[in-house]
This record gives C-alpha cells, structure tokens and sequence, in this order.
C-alpha cells in the first residue's frame, strides 16, 4: 500500500495526500478502526514532507474520516458506505436499476428532439464554419472586465458573494431602466426582472403566460429565432408563423391572420430589429403598424432586442415597447449576450409592473437569483464607462466584416437573394431547386459548413433553400474562401440536376 | 434649453452629455432635423470641455440619434418613437391597456402565494433576526475569491467570456466528480449536470418527471425544506410527508406508506444530513433500510445534499447515493451555497447518464448555461487549495455559534425540545400550546425574529408550536440577548394561559 500515491494536479499537497488516503478508505483498503501509518512513516513513504502529512491527518480527522488517540496516532472511522453486493436478502445495490427513458415525460424528451446542439452539425478540425452567430471573443477588453470585477469587489465584495435579490442587482436595474428611457420607452407604470440572458427571461414569460386547459396559440414572424420555436413548443404553443417582407413582417397577411374568427392568440413573439435570422429590420411605419393591430386585437407582445445595438447605418429606430408608449401591452427581453459578452449570463424583462411581480417570484422559484458577480460586473463595466467604446470598436469591426461577406456573396453567389440589415449574420434564400442540406454536405465535404434555415422556419418543408451564414467568427480570408467554396458546390448542384 | 444638465454619477463626462442630448431628443425638446448648436457653443452652455462636446456628438451619429452634413454641423435623426396620442383614429397608445392578473395562469399565481419572500417577515433596523440560514460573509476570504477569478482570466478569459456549455464547465464537472467519488460515490454509470444553485437542480429534475395527465405524487420528510415544497406543488406533485425521529426520517411510517395499494410514488425527496428545518443526520442503518425500501418500490430518490460540508462532530457519513453504490436510482444535488458563497450560484446534479442527457438539454432550454464565471471561480478557488482552508474556518466559527446557541437554548428556553446535530440553524418544539406565530408576534415587538416552523410541513396547521432558529448571522451577544427575550416572551404566553 501507498505505494500507487502520485502528484494529480497543482492543488497543495497536503490535499492531494489527504484526498489519496481518504479514496484508500472509501475503496475499503484501508478498514474501520485501522491505524494509519504515523505521520513520519508516511511522510518517508510517499516522499512528502512530514509537516504535510500532518496538515493531511488534520484534514482527514475534520471531515469525519478518522479519529485520533492522543499518544496512540490516528484511526479509520466507521462509516458505512454502500450496502453489501452479496447480503443474504439479496438486495445488492446493483440490483436497483431505474429505467430513466421510461420515468421520464415528453417534455424531457421534446427537449433532446428538440435541442439543435445535439442534433447539430459538428465542425471538423479546419472547417470554416458560419454557423456561430457568437461575438468574436478576440474583440473582448479583458482588462476593462477585470478592473470592472476588482472596482466592484472592493466597494462590496462580501455583499456580492451572498444572497442577492430575485427581482436583480438593484444598481443594474437602474441602469437599464435608464437606459431603456433613453430609447425612448415610457417607464411609467412599468418594472425589470433580471434574467439568466434572454433565454430565461423568455421561458420564464410563456410559463406564466400560457393557458391551461388547452394548448396556447402564438403568432410570430416566419422565419424565427429557433430557440424561441423550441421554447413555445415546449411550452404547448401551436405557432402560427407570417411571411417576412423586406422591411419586415407582412402586416397584411398578419391582419388577415388576427381577423380569423377562429383564431385566437394568446401572445406575438417578434424580433422587431436585425431579424434572427433575416437581419430585416422592420420600418417605423410598419411598427406603428404592428402595434395598432396588437392593441385593436389585445395581444400581449413579446418583443426580442437581442441585438439592437448592432446598428451600423441609419437613424436609430425606437423598439415596439417604445412606440407602444404607455400602453401595457409589450413585453421587451434585452441581452448583451450578442453585442458583448454571452459568457456573462444576464438580461433584462421590461414590463408592466404588475406582471414583473409575477415574474419575479416565478424566477425565484427557478433560480434564486442571477448571478450577483455577472449582474455586478456587467454594472460597474457600464458605469466605468466602457460600454460605448467597445460597441464602437465592434461596430466598426463586424460592419467591415458584415460588408466584406455581402460583397462575396454578390459575386460568388449571384444566384441568391440576400437580406441581413446589420447584426452578425446574413440570410441567403436560393432559387427553390437548391436544397440547403444536400448542399451542407457538399460544402461540408470541401470543409466549409453554415446552418440551414429550415430549422428557423415554424412548419417541416420550409425555406429548405436558405441558410444563415454567421460571420461574426471567421477571418477575412476564411470569408472569402468559404464563399467561393459554396458557389462552387451550388454550380455543381445546379449542373448535377440539368 | 441646456440649463439643466448636470453630472448624475461618475460615468465619462462625455457619456453624460451624449446620454442628456439623447433626452431631449426622446423627449421632443429637439426635433427632426432640427440643428444642434455648434460644439463649441454646447461646450459653454454646458460648461464642459469641446473635445467632450466633440466625442459625445460623435456617440449620438454612431447611435443613430443624429446626423452630420460635413462642413455645416449635426442634425436630429427622424425617427418614430411613440404614437401620436391624439391621432383621428382614436388608437393613441396609452389606450392599450392590458389585464395581466386576468392573463396570468394559476402557475403564476401560485408563484406568489408561495413565495415566502413576499409572504416573509420584515425585519425593522436594529431588530435581532434569527430568519437567516445564509452564511456570515464577514468570513469570506475575499482575497483568495479575487485571485480565483484573476488566476482564471489570465488562463482563458476570451473563452470564459464566450458562450459556454449547458452541461456545464468541464474542468469544474470533473473535479466535482472526483470530490463525490471521494464521499464513497459509485460513479460508474453516472454523469453530471452543473446548474444555477440547487434550487435550479431540482426545478429541472421535477420538470422532467412529473407525470402528464395525472397529479404527481411525492414523498418525503415532514417537516422538510420550504423551497422544495414550493415546487413540488407548483410543479403539480401531492406530497407525502413522513415524521422524523432523533435519529432521521420514521422508516416504519415510511414503509407503512410505501405498502398502501393506493400509493404509486413518483418520487421522494430526502435531505439526509443537516436536515431543513431539523438539522438532524439521518444514521446509517437508516440510510441502509432507506435505499432498500426505495429499491423494492423503485421510488427515485432526489438526495439533497445541501449542507453535508458543515459537520461539526461525529464520522463521516456517506450520502445515500453512495449507499446505493451501483444502484442507478439516486438523484444526488448539491451545492456549496451554505458552507461557501451563495452569490455563485453554482449547484450540480449527479445520477444516471441517461437522465443527466435530457436534463442537460431541459438546461439548455431555460438558460442555455449556468455562469461560467461562477463556475471558474469556484473552479479555481477549489483548485487552489482554498476550500479545506475555508470550510476549517468556517466549520470552528459555526461549531462555536451552534453550541452557545444550544447552551443558551437549554438556559433560557426549558421547555422546548432542540434538534439540530450541525449546520446553520437549530430547530426548537414547544409544549403543543403554544403557538409561535403569536409567539413571533410577542418578540417582534421586543425586536427578535424567527421563522415559525409550520411553514417547514406538509399539511396546514402542522408545526404550529415550532421553529427555526438561525444563528449563521447573529453575533454572539445578540445570541444570548435573542434568545432570552424569546424566553421570557414563552413564559408571558404560558402565564397568559394559565
């Protein structure tokens, strides 16, 4: 025995031995009330110094392990561990198995079917892959997040490391509620709960919204941000998707749809501007637009800004909470996730008072909290002012970026139409003939990959001629190259189907 | 116009100017295409320097507020923002006005109804609260907490700022694999999920497995954790509570229930050691006769470990994951929120690999991933060696409030009967007549809280003559003065019954 000890990783010592001893313990060879080697013993033959294995011995006696006889040394404690394999009323513990697929409900299973990271494409090594829509993490000012963390661990540190509030870390909240204002959103009668990014924020909202009793019925541009389709599916929606127009979702078709007598939807999901995954940004007029029919017809709007910064020409366009004025009707669910960092998980629900109350305890009942440490560092990142500069550094790169790859598409791709007004991404819809997965695997075959658009389409069969093409990730020349690359592989196609 | 800006927080002086322009464009003051006055007039209207002036008109063209005609100067933006509230066809927005109490579902309101926080007791300044079972953060070491996340920028900041994985951050996944193994834990079979704190872990374990059609039914201690009680019922479970005893959970009322033809459990929900509200250790032969009795019946078990790290005496005890060995039917959840940091809020669920893939994508689809900035400190801090150095600590400063607590008890408080064998809190039965939230009442008053047990089980009207005492955040002369006062209060209760 102790002969197998060996140095794991750069943890102290001391640990590593007391862990080491402890596993011999646990596996049963060393036995209850067993002595163990003195400390000068074991010190000679694990080769460490004595002092450590003190340290470990104490250890060992303070998690409950061993027990000492003052003048004698230290001995194994009685625990019992696991029950016998081999015990005359022959329950073995091995003899438990639960059948987990069969306990398990359709939620937990649309979950997997519906889960794109499980059934997603995965990129060999080399691959030039468009199909991250992720801010490119060479842009980040890891000093300004580090000061931000060490400024706010200094003012409160000790409040940050426990419990904080539901609700959100109250100096964010006034930030954003701020910082809402100041595109032009009428805060009155409104209030912000702090979620895990959009994601929760979402999820949190349908759970609250959807009817009981029978399935919900939601309205949302088609295509949509495939997550939201997962989350409403998952919560029992049937989603009823509108074409998308150049400047927006078709406000006629939408009309024709509300004015169904049969139809009646308990909530719109939109994404009002840079569109995931069109980029279309929808038209002032067209939001005044929305937003009367939502009002004439009482459907709550569940707005999506997720990366309303990302603008890079035109003038500023107020968000549908905005234009929605005092009403009540709008739901907006903010992130930086896009524009700065995913890896901090926070977003925002800005909305009427009264369901912000629901909300909250809804997310109390889920998480507790958001992180304090996220919550307070994207704050004092905001307040120390670093905000504006690293959207411009970013601007500035993903807009070149942005125009680099529409160029290429124009001439290596003159066969498809594009949209994508800003953002990360751009759209591509091909004449019908192509289909975007057999043309995946083309691509996918010369090292080039980018994610099909008929998982953002609401119904099977849709937009299987188009795909999203994530640029934010890929370096110039990779842009260039993986461009041509799918040019080639659509010539052939076309060609293989003359 | 101009007159009444001034500096509101410590931002960049350039942000403020660019942020009050905005304003006033939001607000109407400036209008469409109106001209703003030259950078050098601004700069004295407002008194701040002329490059501010320059950086901050710069800001608003990049955000879209504004547009520059070279040579000529800066110009409003057009930009819808509201509609108008007295247009011919009577839509103005503030007519939109939506009922959500009426949209809300009965999930949402049962969210508020059993919040305890909105339902709680608010502790007046000065007042001595026993409520808290949160740690004492004047024993963080902030200093190691710091280096733990500068140690981990420096190896991967760009990565751990990016998107992360739902299932969680490997190099933490393993090392907790390692630390449950070395508490006898079989982990053969098994996987891990990192969530959001426990409460997350057990909100996705529930949503998997609550049966659809039918009413869940759950079994566990009674009393038992309040939050676990939450959402067993929000999530649509009858429970099933169970007494305990000095030394855990009744095993013949247990297998009593267990047998009854009528009773088909889906789950039972077990808090072994330091249990909430009782702080008893359930023994190991009951552990043993617990694993068997769910075996035979093939009742998943959620095991939570919450507080297992705050053992003050006695030997280590074996979860009762580690008692079922190769059996694949325990739902261990832990978590380091008590005997660590509750601000990272960082918990894991270790069990069967197949039911950990499809809480992995139920993970996936609330938050996309738990903060990996909280996970890589706690990563590092674990790795560094701080942990055992800490929980010493920790473990001698609660040892020492835990026993003046029970001293004090068994000095001021006679009549009532203590349990609690560890953690943060103590739990006291008085004689069934007296009712602690008239007790509650009484010492409010004099400036003491507590929690009244009742919350703390299953059925209404339980408990009434308990409670919960937590010491964690309470100094030790607050203690002793607490705790007589509750004393005398007692007496006047019982002299008034007499």
């Amino acid at each position: 025995m102790f002969q197998d000890f060996k140095l794991v990783d750069d943890r102290p010592v001391a640990i590593q031995v007391k862990e080491y001893v402890k596993r011999l313990i646990i596996k049963g060879a060393l036995q209850a009330d067993q002595k163990l080697p003195s400390t000068r013993e074991l010190s000679g033959l694990l080769k460490v110094s004595r002092n450590t294995v003190i340290a470990a011995y104490e250890g060992l006696e303070d998690d409950g392990y061993t027990y000492a006889i003052p003048g004698k040394g230290s001995y194994v404690a009685t625990m019992v561990t696991r029950l016998a394999e081999d015990n005359g009323d022959s329950v073995g513990s091995s003899a438990w198995q639960i059948d987990w697929k069969a306990r398990m409900n359709e939620y937990a299973g649309s979950a997997v079917e519906l889960d794109m990271m499980k059934q997603g494409i995965r990129a060999q090594k080399g691959t030039i892959s468009f199909t991250s829509i992720a801010p490119d993490e060479q842009l980040f000012d890891l000093g300004d997040v580090k000061r931000a963390f060490m400024d706010r661990m200094a003012i409160e540190g000790q409040v940050l490391l426990n419990y904080g509030y539901a609700k959100g870390y109250k100096p964010l909240i006034d930030y954003l509620m701020r910082y809402m204002e100041n595109k032009g959103v009428d805060i009155s009668g409104k209030d912000m709960l702090i979620t895990s990014g959009f994601t929760e924020g979402f999820d949190i909202v349908l759970s609250a919204l959807r009817p009981y009793g029978r399935r919900g019925a939601a309205i949302c541009e088609n295509p949509t941000h495939h997550t939201a389709i997962k989350n409403l599916k998952l919560q029992g929606f049937e989603i009823t998707g509108i074409p998308m127009e150049r400047d927006g979702i078709d406000v006629e078709q939408l009309e024709k749809e509300l004015q169904k007598q049969t139809n009646h939807f308990d909530l719109a999901y939109l994404t009002p501007s840079y569109h995931n995954p069109t980029g279309i940004v929808m038209s002032a007029a067209k939001r005044s637009a929305v937003v009367k029919l939502m009002m004439r017809y009482q459907i709550p709007v569940i707005e999506d800004g997720f990366n309303e910064e990302l603008r890079y020409s035109g003038a500023h366009i107020a968000p549908i909470i905005a234009t929605a004025g005092q009403g009540n009707g709008v739901i907006y669910i903010g992130s930086f996730s896009k524009v700065l960092f995913p890896g901090l998980r926070v977003g925002w629900v800005l909305a009427d008072r009264a369901l912000i109350n629901n909300l909250e305890s809804i997310k109390r009942a889920r998480t507790i909290h958001t992180s304090t440490i996220d919550q307070s560092i994207l704050y004092q990142y905001l307040l120390n002012g670093n905000f504006d500069k690293y959207v411009k550094k970013a601007r500035t790169e993903y807009k070149r970026k942005y125009e680099l790859t529409k160029a290429c598409c124009e001439a290596y791709l003159p066969e498809t139409q594009l949209s994508g007004d800003g953002g990360l991404h751009l759209f591509l819809t091909f004449p019908s003939k192509i289909d975007t997965h057999e043309l995946l695997e083309a691509c996918t075959a010369q090292g080039v990959i980018f994610t099909p658009g008929d998982r953002f389409f609401i119904q099977e069969g849709e937009g299987t001629n188009t795909l999203r093409l994530g640029f934010s990730r890929v370096t110039d020349e990779n842009i260039v190259q993986g461009i041509q690359i799918i040019g080639e592989q659509v010539r052939d196609l076309l060609k293989g189907q003359r």
